[in-house]
């Protein structure tokens, strides 16, 4: 085995610890489920052997197989697409209430379900997110720890560098990079970077601000944020026994909930999105108190559309998320048709769920008292792209006073306080 | 895509039709439970289609990656070995129970677990033997449709075919071949052959005979058969709604049920047995009693001792299967470390469970009552061969009566009544 070769299991072991020893804290007499896309078999392998070297007594590995999704939304007949295994979900449930490690390895072909009815996916994905809501919840409070780490697969590298003969490779050069897999102490570097944006976090929260005012070609939204709202960096606090996690490896952004009723204006993105295997370019969204009332898409509108209508809480946002342009990710220059990726290298919004640990208070009070707060519900949680180097960000106080936040996508708080 | 891949590809579509249609039966309106190795996904996915194409309401696909559950063997701490997700096997009993369709596809290395103690893949086996009890019954009553089909691996290919670069071709070539995917009409193959080998099972059923007396190199062992056996063929009943399964493809058997305390004398296994991923070769085992009171094996002494030490039942039979050796799989002189194949190519005997078929009455009757019958119960069942071009079989009445069944292992069934 020559010494490049000998590299990247090096860097796939550091990806594996990462996963474990950063993301989830993992430690001896754990479980641990894990997921990840057939294709991501070199890495999950590597993560349940590492798993059982630090005592795992089980690890559940789940592959997914995004041909077989394809298979169904291809091939099923129409009355059927709205079932889904609820005993799926059920031990789905289990697993994460008592508490069981759960990583995900994202790597999904990024187009895999395009040849398919948009309509018949959204029927699949929707019955899914209701059947497995119970589950989601959990995770939207980090009961359970939990993460998510990238693994290159054949069908994503050929969407990142077309054509190219050496996709894989580059794509895992990409991968280890973003993920500090290169560091020469990857968990020390993780820890490093992990510190910087929880204290970013904490100076954003401690500003107090109302509202934020974004601009940029095709931009200008006001999105309030939600009362009581906290900032929150890399890390957070598994519920379930209050162990330190990173719930998404490489993270490089802070983040906080709007206010679902006090958003308006419009936001044009900067970036494809990948949304249930089918992309969704060149679009704006238009909102009115919180609300989207106009969506168009120069690709996917059926797609967008759909998303749309999954419930009352997906037209509205329940997360804010600022990430400088000179993010590594965003300095690669690519675009990666990868949330886990493309989040990571821009400011971006999501549509549908708030994380109860966006504000204050949020896993002890009643769900109606946070809604009235302005936190959003949804059974979907779907970030998209609106950062770029021309967009700026502006803080509003409670008074009215504005001060800059982002300017040209680079941060500039020093006229925020503290 | 020319010629050649066109016909594999029919054939592939030939095969998934044949575990559908002829073993499970499956209609509109079913689930699928689909098993089967990583490397199996192109047939694990023309499978899913299918059955979507034929009405399934959920085909719930769960890959099996064999390099995880040697990562199991060979990291985890010593201690967690006998853990078995319980949730697991609840989850397989409770699709089993509801009637579910399960097919297996099987492919797997037939030595990948080589590498690793035996003594540790023998307790992880025992605890997934326990916590899957209740849905192992299940399919050892034919409650549900179930079947087992093959798919050419990597792995295996490279055992059959050492050291030939078209490994994957030749295997898929025996695979289509013994599994009549290449008929013209293969499901028509297939009821034809399946009523064959029915009518030979009633034949032996109608003659009533109390033993069998197995002679070859190595080889002299009397077999009383379970009060009340039943010889059994291709097709069996599947107990949830009534519906013919075929629960082997291929199959060219008829078997029963020995009787669990009267089997005495030696037998020579004829080729190697991949147990759990470690294979067992050069052994023979004498019988007390019905009890294996010595065992020796040329390679694999410590599995083959771990499996007779599994329960009281392990060390017993619970099955005794006939098959000639000019049987299309026999024929090709192959030697297929797979017991999906080589047990369909020679005369074979189970160490463990017996089927509740094997005996009249057996799915009604209490398993007390069927125990002093002579049914064999334990948490396995592993078919090992004994047939040859050199094996003799008589059956003998209850009367001492001695007739011939097989002759240098072909049948030679005239002097049975009726």
């Amino acid at each position: 085995m020559g010494p490049l070769t000998r590299s990247f299991e090096e860097r796939l072991d550091a990806l594996a610890l990462l996963a474990l020893r950063v993301g989830v804290g993992f430690g001896a007499g754990e479980r641990l489920r894990l997921g990840g896309p057939l294709e991501a078999a070199p890495l999950v392998r590597r993560i349940t052997a590492l798993a059982y070297d630090f005592g795992a007594t089980y690890v559940d590995v789940r592959y997914a197989d995004a041909e077989i999704e394809l298979a169904r939304a291809l091939h099923a007949h129409g009355e059927t697409l709205d079932h889904y295994p609820s005993e799926q979900a059920d031990l789905a449930y289990l697993v994460a209430a008592r508490g069981d490690a759960v990583i995900r390895v994202s790597g999904a072909d990024p187009d895999l379900m395009s040849r398919a009815d948009p309509t018949r996916v959204q029927r699949m994905t929707r019955a899914a997110g209701r059947a497995n809501r119970r589950a989601r919840e959990l995770g939207m409070r980090s009961f359970m720890p939990w993460t998510i780490v990238p693994s290159a697969t054949p069908a994503w590298a050929r969407k990142v560098f077309p054509g190219e003969t050496d996709a894989m490779e580059r794509l895992w050069h990409e991968i280890f990079t973003a993920t500090r897999a290169t560091a020469e102490d990857p968990v020390a570097a993780w820890e490093a970077h992990a510190d910087g944006l929880d204290a970013r976090a904490r100076r954003l929260s401690a500003a107090g601000l109302a509202a934020l005012h974004l601009r940029g070609p095709g931009t200008d939204l006001r999105i309030a944020l939600c009362e009581g709202h906290v900032w929150e960096g890399a890390s957070a606090t598994a519920e379930s026994d209050g162990r330190r996690i990173v719930a998404n490896i490489p993270t490089e952004e802070v983040f906080t909930a709007p206010h679902a009723r006090r958003v308006d204006g419009v936001v044009r993105a900067t970036k494809p999105l990948s949304y249930d295997g089918q992309l969704i370019d060149g679009f704006s969204l238009t909102f009115e108190d919180g609300a989207v009332v106009d969506a168009s898409a120069e690709r996917g509108q059926a797609v967008l559309d759909g998303l749309l209508e999954t419930d009352a809480g997906a037209r509205r946002l329940g997360e804010v998320a600022l990430v400088p342009h000179s993010s590594p990710i965003a300095r690669s220059g690519r675009l990666f048709f990868n949330t886990l990726f493309d989040e990571n290298a821009a400011c971006h919004l999501a549509l549908g769920d708030a994380y109860l640990t966006s504000v204050r208070g949020g896993l002890e009070r009643p769900r109606e008292d946070l809604g009235a707060d302005g936190l959003n519900r949804s059974l979907v949680h779907v970030d998209f792209m609106v950062g770029s180097s021309e967009l700026d960000v502006d803080g509003v106080h409670g008074d009215g006073t504005v001060v800059a936040v982002m300017r040209g996508g680079e941060w500039e708080m020093g006229a925020l306080v503290p």
